[in-house]
C-alpha cells in the first residue's frame, strides 16, 4: 500500500477543519506577534511509530513551508522518551495542528504497536497476523497502514476487492457447497474463493467444493489443529486462516496449530492509543 | 448535540463507500434471487448503547425503505445476549451494510460504556466527567454524542468554540497572568478564560488574573484537593477542572478532592469495541 | 454489478449540469405555459437496449415525479422502429433532459450491441467475450453495466481488485518468472496472478511459475492453438485469454482455438452509437 | 476555448481516481524498488493528435515532477510508428498512469482524427465543419476541444449559451412563427435565435419571422440546394446550417449546396479510438 | 429563469451550513421538549418581495416536514406591517432557520425593491433596466432572480455566455473596428457581438464595423440623445444600453434620450436590505 | 480572525467559477497572441480597504504566478485617485478575473469604509461597533474580516459559538429567569450566557438571574441610560449592549450612554459597494 499524496492531503484537510471550524481562537487571543517555534514529538512510552506522513500533511495543509523532519520512519520502535521527530514553523501553526497530529500520531502508533505485540507472538511459526475489516469508520485506509508499519498482513480492503463467503451468506444460500458453486461460476476469472467453516463438517464440504481458501471460525486451538491436518491431507495447497477470540495470550497456540492466517479485529478497534506529546518552544 | 439527518446521511455515505468500493462482490454471487430477510442485533456482552441513529442511516444510504426496528434507545444499558434492534429488508443490502453497521454501533457502544464506567466511579460527588479533544480523526462529533450517551458532558468542540490556554501557549507567552489579560482584551464578549496549570504557583497567578476556568493538569488528587481550597477561599465562583494520569482506579478521589469536572481523554481515544453481532436470517 | 441509486443520481447529476449550465434559455423563451408532455423513445436502427435506469435518472435529477415507463428491459434486443420506453411529465423538463438522456442511451446501447455482435459471433464455443481498461474516462462502471447487457463479462474494474503482469512490468522486471514470484510473495492471499505473454517461451516460463491465468497477446489464431495445447498438457487448470487485433471477422478463429476468454478493447472505445431518438408531444 | 489548469486537474483526478481505486497492486507487487524509466508515446496508425495537456496532468496528479516532452502539439496529423511524446518519472508512476493516459489520448485523437477528416472533405468550400451537443456524456468541454484540434467549429456548448429551436420545441408551440417571436420577446439581448426546419415550408417561415440562423434538417444535398437559393434570395445575411444523415460520403455535396455550416454528431459520438500505445523502459 | 430545486437546495444547505456550525448551542439549551411553533413573517417596510423559495428550501434543509406557506409570491408588492407568509414546525427548527431565512429574503426582496424603484422611474418609455455582472461574488442567480421579481431584464450571466468588448479589451486590441472584427472571425455563430464607447467617434465606428449591440458608456443624458440619433440614422436595428453614472435621480432622462436599455450596477451591488422580521409564538 | 489560504483558495474558485462559466468568450475572440499586462486598481473615491488577499487569490485561481502588489493594506484609509495595488500578468488571465476581484473588493470594502464610519462616530467613548449574524448568505467570514478591518469587532459567528437568548426564545419559554437558568444548567462550561431583554423590567429579571451580558434592544438612548444605571448600580461586572435602530445619526447617543458595545446589522446587509475600478494596459 502507498498513500498517494493528494489522498493524505484530502485526510488531513478534513481532520483540520473538524478541529480548528473557524480558527484557534486561544491562539489568536494569546499570540500577539508572529514567531518561529518548534515542537519536539516525544514519546511518553514505548511504542511502534506510524502516521509521520499523516502528521506532516496535518501541518502541510495549514502551512506549506512546515515540515516534520523525522528522527525515525513509520515501522520503527522508539523507546520512551524519546524524540523521533520535530517541526518548525510558524508558532500558530504549530499551536493549530498540536491536536490532530497528535490524534493522529497516537491512534495510528497504537495500531501498529498492538500488531506488533501480535506479530512477534507467533514469531518463529509459520503464521501471518492480518487484519479485518473491523476497522473505525472513514479511516480503514490509515489503519491498514498502521497494521503494515506494525509487520502485519492486510486482509481485503473492502467488499470489493475479495470474496469471502460468510455465516450470513451461509444462513442465506443453506450451505456451504451451492455457495461456492455460485461464486465461481459467477465471479470475475482473477478472484479467489474463500470460505468460512465454523466446523470441521463444514470444512470438509468446503474442501469438496474446492474452495481456495477456509478461514476457519471461532474454534479452539485443538481444534484448528484437526482441521489443519484434514485440510492438508486433502487439498496441500489451500490456505487457512484461523479467526475470532484470538488474543495475546493465545495467538502462539493458534499459529503453532499450523494455519497460514490469523486475523485479528482487535488490532484495529480495540487498539488503545499510544501516550506521544509534542512539546512546543520558542527559537 | 444534535445529530442533523443530513449529517447523519453524509458520514452513513462515507463509510459505506469505503467498504463498498465498486460493489459486494461476494454477495453478487452467492445470492441469486432477491429475497427479504431479517438481521438481529445481539449485544454479545454488557454495554451501554449508542450509534443506532447511525446504524440506521448505514442502511438508509443503500436503500431507503430499510430500516431499523429498535428495542432500546441510545444511552441504555443492555444486557449479554440481548437482542436490542433488528432490521429487515433486501438481504443484499443486509449483507452489505452489516459490517460498517456494526463498526459504527461497536465503536460508539465502547465510548458510551467506558463513559458509563467514569461516571458511575464518581457517582454521588459533584463531579462532571467531560472529553477532550483527544478523539479520532474524522468522528468527533459522534463519539462526543457518544461520551453524552454515556452520561458525560462534552468539552469543546473544536479550537473555535472555546478558550483554554495549555502549557505550549504558556511555553510561548512567557506568564499566566500575560496570557489571560490578553485574552481578555482581545476574545470576543462571550467567551470565558480557561487556564491550564501545573502547579499551586501558576493556579495563584490564574486567580489573580481573574481566570473564569483553571484546569489542574497532571496533578496528584492530594495536590488537587489543596488547589481545591485555595481556588475557593479565592474565588468560589471558579470552576475548577482536574486533567492528566486519571483512570478508573483513581478517578474517585479526584472526585472526592472537589472539583466541578474531571476530564478523560482515554473514553474516547483508548475505548475498546464493544462486541455486538448482526445475525440475519430469511423469513 | 449493481447500480447503487446514489451513484445514479450522482452521475446523472453532472451529466445534466454538464449540459444545462445556468438553464435551457430556448425552452424558457419559447413554452409559455406549463404543460405536460408526453416523450417517447423510438430505436431509429436494431440494437441492444443499455442505460435505461441512467436515462430515467436523468429526468429524476430534473424533477422528481418524472419517470419513464419501459415497454423493454436493459439487454432486450429492439428491432428498429420500435418504442422502447415512454416518459411523461412538465414539457420542459423532457426538452431540458431529451439530450442528455439520448446521449446515455445511444452510448451505452451502442456498447451493448456491439458486444453482443462479439458474444454472438463466439456461440457454442466455450469462449466469453471480456471487456477490457480501455473505457472511455470517467464512464467505466457504466460502459462495463453495458458490456454486461450485451452478454459479456467483466475484467478487473480498475489497477486495485485484480493483477495481471503486463509487458511493461516485465520490461523493468526483467522476466516472468521473477515478476510472478514476486508478485505470489507479496499480494494479499486472495488474488489469482495473471500474466501476459507474447509467445511460447514466456507461456512456458509462465506455467513453470504457476500463474493463475496466462493471458496470450497478439498471438494468431495459429499460434494461440499450440499455445492451449501446451497449457492444457502442463496445467489443465490454468485459464487461458486471448486477446489483441480481434476483430468481428477472426473472433471465432480465436474462440475455436480453445481459449476460456477472449477480451476485445473495441466493445468499449469504438462503439459508434446506435441511433435513438426522443419524440415529445402534448398529451 | 482555452481548458484551465483546475478544470484539467480535477477531470484528471477523477480518471485517475476511476482506474486506481485503492492502488497499483500488481505494480507494487513485482516492482522492489524505486527506478526510473522513461515511456514512449507511439502512434500506431496515423492520426491527428488531441489530448496532450489531458495526458500531461494525468501524470501530474499522481506525482508533480512528472510531465510529458512532447515532439508534437496538439492538432497536428502523426504518421504510423512517430513517437510523439515521451514522459519520464518513476516506474511506478508510469505504470500507474498509463492506461488512463491512453485512454484520454486515443479518445481524444480519435474525435480529432475523424473531425480532420470531414474538414478536408470539404476544402475549398466555403463550409464549416460543427461539432453537436451529442458528446459523450462528462467529457464535452474536452470532445469540443478535440473538435477545435481536428480543425472543426463549435456549435453550443450547452442549453444555457446559445438558442436553438428544435422539431420537439416546435411539436408543444405550434408552428415556426410563434416560436421565433415568443424568443425574440423573452431572451436576453445578446443571443440570435436559430431554427431548425424540416421542409420548405418552414424555411419560408422562419425567413419571414427574421430567424438569424437556419438549421437545415435531414434534407438531401438538392433540397438544401434549393434552400439555400430561396433564404439567399430572401435574406442574404442569414446564416445557414445543414445537418442529420451527413457522412463523409456525402459531406462535399452538402457543402456544394452552399450551406456555411454544417454539423455532424457523428465527429464526436462515433468516433472510434485512435491505436497509440506507451512503451516503457528503464533507463 | 427558473431556479431548479436542487441548486436550491445546494445553496440552502451552504447558508444554513455557515450559521449553524455545529450545532444551535442556544436553542438547544433553552427549549427542553420538543414544540412545535409557528412563524410569520412581517414586512416592517413596504418591499417587492422576492426569495420566498430560498427561504422555503432553509427550512426544508433542516427538516423536510417544514414548510413555508406563503400569502404572497415573489414579485408582489407587500405594505409595511403586512404578514405574507407564515412556517409551522418543531420550534427548535424554526428558530435554528430564522435568521438565515431572513437574510435571505431581506437582501433579494431589496434588490427587487430598488429593481422596481428603476423600473417605475422609466414607465411608459421603451427603455427597459438591465441588471450588470457587479453581484455579490456566489450570489449572481439569485440576485438576477430578484432582478426579474423587481421587473427588470438580466444582462448576460457570466463570461460564457455573451460576448461585450469592454474599454480594456479595446485598450489591449487597439481599436473598436479591430476588436469586432475578430469577434466576428472567431465566435461561435450563435452569438452577437456588443461593443462598449465611450464617444461618438467610438459610436461612429463600432457602427460602421456593424457591432450588433452597443453600450454607451458613461455619457450625460444629451451625449446618449446624440448618440441615439446617429445610430438609428445609420443602423435602426442597433440595440442601444446606456450605462454608468445612473441614478434614480437621472435614469428617465437617460431613458428618455431613447436607448433600448438601461444596465444599473446599484440594483445589485447596493441594494440595502429590506427590513423584514419573523416572529415564532407557540401553536 | 485570520483567513486561511485552503479557504480563500476554495471561496476565490467558486467566485471565479460563477463568472467564468465554460469560458471568457470575449476574450478569446478579440485578443489573438500571448500578451503580458499590468492593471492599476483606483479608488473612484475615498474608501477604507479590505480583501486585497482575496481578490489576489481570485487571480491565483487563474493563473498561479499572477499576484497582485499593493500599496496599501487592508484597514487603510485610501483617497479617491490612488492607486492601491496593481497586477501584472497574461492580458486574458487580467480580463477573466477583472470583475470577480473587483466585485469582491468593492463589497469588502463597502463594509469596511461604513464600520469605519460608525467607529469614527464614537470616538472617545467606551464603547465599541459590533457586527451582527445579518450578513450575505455565503459571505459570513470575509464580511466579519472586513469588518475588523474597518475598526469594528465580531459579535459571535454562528449560532454554535456563542449564547444569546432573542426575543423568540423568550417567546417559547415564557421568561427570562426560566430561560438562563436553563442555559445555565445545560450549556457547557466555557459559555457566557448573553439575554435580550426589551425593557427595564426584563432587564432586572435577567440581572437577577445572573446573566452574564445584557442586550438591549430597540431601546431609546435614554432608555438605554436609564438601563446602564440600573445595571451598573446591581451588577457592575455586567456587559451591556446596545442594539436595534440604530444609525450614523444617532450612534453616538448611544455610545453615550453607557452602553459597552453597539451592534449595527447595517453594517455588513446594507453598506454601498464603493466605486473602485481597474486599469488594464500592455506594458
Amino acid at each position: 500500500m502507498r498513500l498517494s499524496s493528494s489522498e493524505l492531503f484530502k485526510l488531513a484537510s478534513e481532520f483540520i477543519a473538524e478541529d480548528l471550524g473557524r480558527g484557534d481562537i486561544t491562539t489568536q487571543a494569546v499570540l500577539t506577534t508572529a514567531v518561529t517555534a518548534r515542537g519536539r514529538f516525544i514519546a511518553k512510552q514505548d511504542l511502534v511509530l506510524a502516521g509521520l506522513e499523516v502528521a506532516d500533511a496535518v501541518f502541510g495543509v495549514l502551512e506549506s513551508p512546515v515540515e516534520i523532519e523525522a528522527f525515525a520512519a513509520d515501522g520503527e520502535r522508539i523507546r520512551q522518551g524519546d524524540v523521533f521527530a520535530r517541526v518548525k514553523g510558524p508558532a500558530d501553526v504549530l499551536l493549530m495542528g498540536e491536536r490532530t497530529a497528535l490524534n493522529v500520531l497516537r491512534h495510528l502508533s497504537g495500531i501498529a504497536t498492538l500488531t506488533r505485540a501480535y506479530v512477534d507472538a507467533v514469531a518463529g511459526t509459520q503464521a501471518k497476523i492480518l487484519d479485518t475489516r473491523k476497522t473505525t469508520p472513514g479511516l480503514r485506509m490509515l489503519e491498514k497502514y498502521a497494521v503494515l508499519m506494525g509487520g502485519g498482513h492486510n486482509h481485503r480492503f473492502g467488499l470489493d476487492d475479495g470474496v469471502l463467503i460468510k455465516d450470513n451468506h451461509l444462513a442465506l444460500v443453506g450451505d456451504v457447497r451451492t455457495a461456492i458453486e455460485r461464486a465461481r461460476r459467477r465471479l470475475g476469472h482473477l478472484h479467489k474463493i474463500e470460505v468460512e467453516v465454523k466446523n470441521l463438517n463444514e470444512l470438509r464440504e468446503a474442501l469438496a467444493a474446492s474452495a481456495d481458501l477456509i478461514l476457519l471460525d471461532n474454534m479452539t486451538p485443538e481444534m484448528v489443529r484437526e482441521a489443519v491436518q484434514i485440510a492438508r491431507a486433502t487439498a496441500p495447497h489451500v490456505l487457512l486462516e484461523a479467526s475470532g477470540s484470538i488474543t495475546l495470550d493465545n495467538v502462539r497456540q493458534y499459529a503453532e496449530a499450523g494455519v497460514d492466517y490469523i486475523s485479528v479485529g482487535a488490532i484495529t478497534h480495540s487498539a488503545p492509543a499510544v501516550d506521544i506529546s509534542l512539546k512546543i518552544t520558542t527559537i
